[in-house]
């Protein structure tokens, strides 16, 4: 091969571009881990120690989940994309109240992607794993294949060490709704990747925002951690709080009432940037999602477990989600909901 | 909506698509499963007996693993793509001597994509869970998106029921070499679409093959039949029987020679096709995949269960595979090495 080209993955058999990922993927070196069978044959085999198997799957497709060139020139790397798959599979677990065991990922890949491209995915999945904390966790198998666009889809499994499950449909009448995570940081990134101007406008704030919405950072503690402080109902905030505080309360039959006073200090330190936006930063707060955060209800009774904060209560009547008691449209419900 | 326009999928949101979907998914009703809490929160939830849990992925490409419309007019509906990755994920499962207990799916949909399209593709992956014989096992989750290009990417999982799982790795010499299911019919049938004439020209024999192409009937029973009857060695012949010995010659450092009168069973039936497309039918009994047949390695005091033939044995020496202790190459080896 000319050394001045770049490798693509069109040079390479399917066998040899397994033979240089899987090596990046290891992350349980001399570490406890769930994987009973790793890469290598017609299946693998995780450890499901209570005899049930929490499982997920979601998919990334590029110029619909992700740019690889933005207006301002900003490029998604597959560091990125490698590691907001894992990250959005692992926080899926976390919503349960569960902890991840193992990730199964099928890459679709244009000829023409660069082998570097593919190796910058494999280390963000396993980068992903290992710094969110998502231990005895790794990937244990998938697929690669040719496609016209870079999709990258990820299975997750995972252990509900023993514990019932926190459903989306446990919320009573009374309970106080937390967060635990951020809001808005996500939105507030992705705004000003779609913005046209340099990312450096934006000070030293500007890249740490890019950061919330190409690396998320779920709190994986928390899951478990409210599962056993007794949460009652839980969702990751993918779509936005209020499109995901409305399937808590569809899925319960109850409203849920949000304090803007309580999501002020979320937003607060959005302001300087939605200002500069010119984008009202309750919009990011309330519709942004990708922080994958939690939300979740706990009986009045259960003092919050430690990374949670409340923001709201459940109350009875329609499942619909109010703000200080007042209809939510306004704040473009409508826009999220779907 | 004009009466006269097929709805498309950027016609509805992803919860209205889901709507349509799920409920073509259900194929358990008053039937035992191993989903404990089905598809609509974060994650599913699927028994894992044994307290392990197998698992695989595979995804089929648009223009790569399938065609929607042939040159012979031929169309492949949905129903053959859910069809597909269903049984090729489930023979996974059942290559490691395994049952499938779940499978989760992610449809990446081009917007112009008919509902209908979508709805036979539910419908496939239902009927081949039911008629496959995948007992216990339902889709319980996935995921729905855009993209420019059809991609179906299921991962499966299943149980060992307690019994070890039959690795590639395990064959020693003197074992005989068994296999269950068909050989070359999936490449016959795709030998056929890919010919300019019409399947009608290939009589009655013309449409089965293409059956076998599109919705091959992985031998379910035989893997945890195999794995009870001893069987040492096991993968499913996924890319040609050739190519699929040398990986179990491979991982278990033994030469593998099959015996060409054996393999003559399977190359009579599909004689007068190959003839008729003027193609050595050897050329698909030795490198046709996607029949997702077992091939299996069975010491020589273990009896062949039912559903298993022999087809050579494992010899000492170097992990190659033979033909009447021949050399391969000659046969296209290399076409299919990777």
């Amino acid at each position: 091969m000319d050394p001045g080209r770049r490798l693509l993955v069109s040079g390479l058999s399917e066998t040899e571009l397994l033979a240089r990922i899987v090596p990046l993927l290891s992350v349980n070196a001399g570490r406890p881990t769930s994987t009973l069978l790793g890469p290598g044959d017609d299946a693998a085999i995780v450890a499901a120690p209570d005899g049930r198997t929490v499982i997920s799957m979601d998919t990334l497709v590029e110029d619909h989940d992700f740019r690889l060139i933005r207006p301002n020139g900003h490029r998604t790397s597959g560091y990125d994309v490698g590691w907001k798959s894992a990250a959005q599979n692992l926080s899926d677990i976390n919503a349960m109240g569960g902890s991840a065991t193992s990730l199964v990922v099928s890459l679709t890949l244009p000829p023409q992607t660069p082998v570097t491209w593919v190796e910058d995915c494999a280390r963000g999945l396993a980068a992903a794993i290992a710094q969110l904390g998502a231990n005895g966790c790794s990937v244990v198998g998938g697929d690669l294949g040719a496609g016209t666009q870079l999709v990258v889809t990820a299975a997750v499994t995972g252990t509900l060490e023993g514990r019932a499950p926190v459903l989306r449909s446990g919320a009573g009448a009374g309970y106080t709704v937390a967060v635990a995570g951020t809001l808005g940081r996500a939105a507030a990134g992705l705004a000003i990747l779609e913005d046209g101007r340099p990312v450096t406008d934006f000070g030293p704030s500007g890249e740490e925002l890019i950061d919330a919405q190409l690396r998320p950072h779920p709190p994986l503690a928390a899951g478990p951690t409210a599962a056993r402080a007794g949460a009652s109902a839980m969702l990751d905030i993918s779509d936005g709080l209020l499109r995901d505080a409305g399937r808590i309360a569809t899925a319960s039959g109850v409203g849920l009432d949000l304090d803007p006073d309580a999501l002020q200090q979320y937003a607060d330190p959005l302001q300087e940037t939605a200002d500069r936006l010119g984008i009202d930063v309750m919009d990011w707060i309330l519709g942004g999602g990708e922080d994958h955060g939690l939300l979740a209800a706990f009986p009045a009774e259960c003092p919050l477990p430690p990374g949670f904060t409340a923001v709201g209560s459940v109350v009875p009547g329609r499942p619909v989600v109010t703000l200080a008691s007042r209809a939510t449209v306004l704040r473009g419900w409508d826009h999220f909901a779907d």
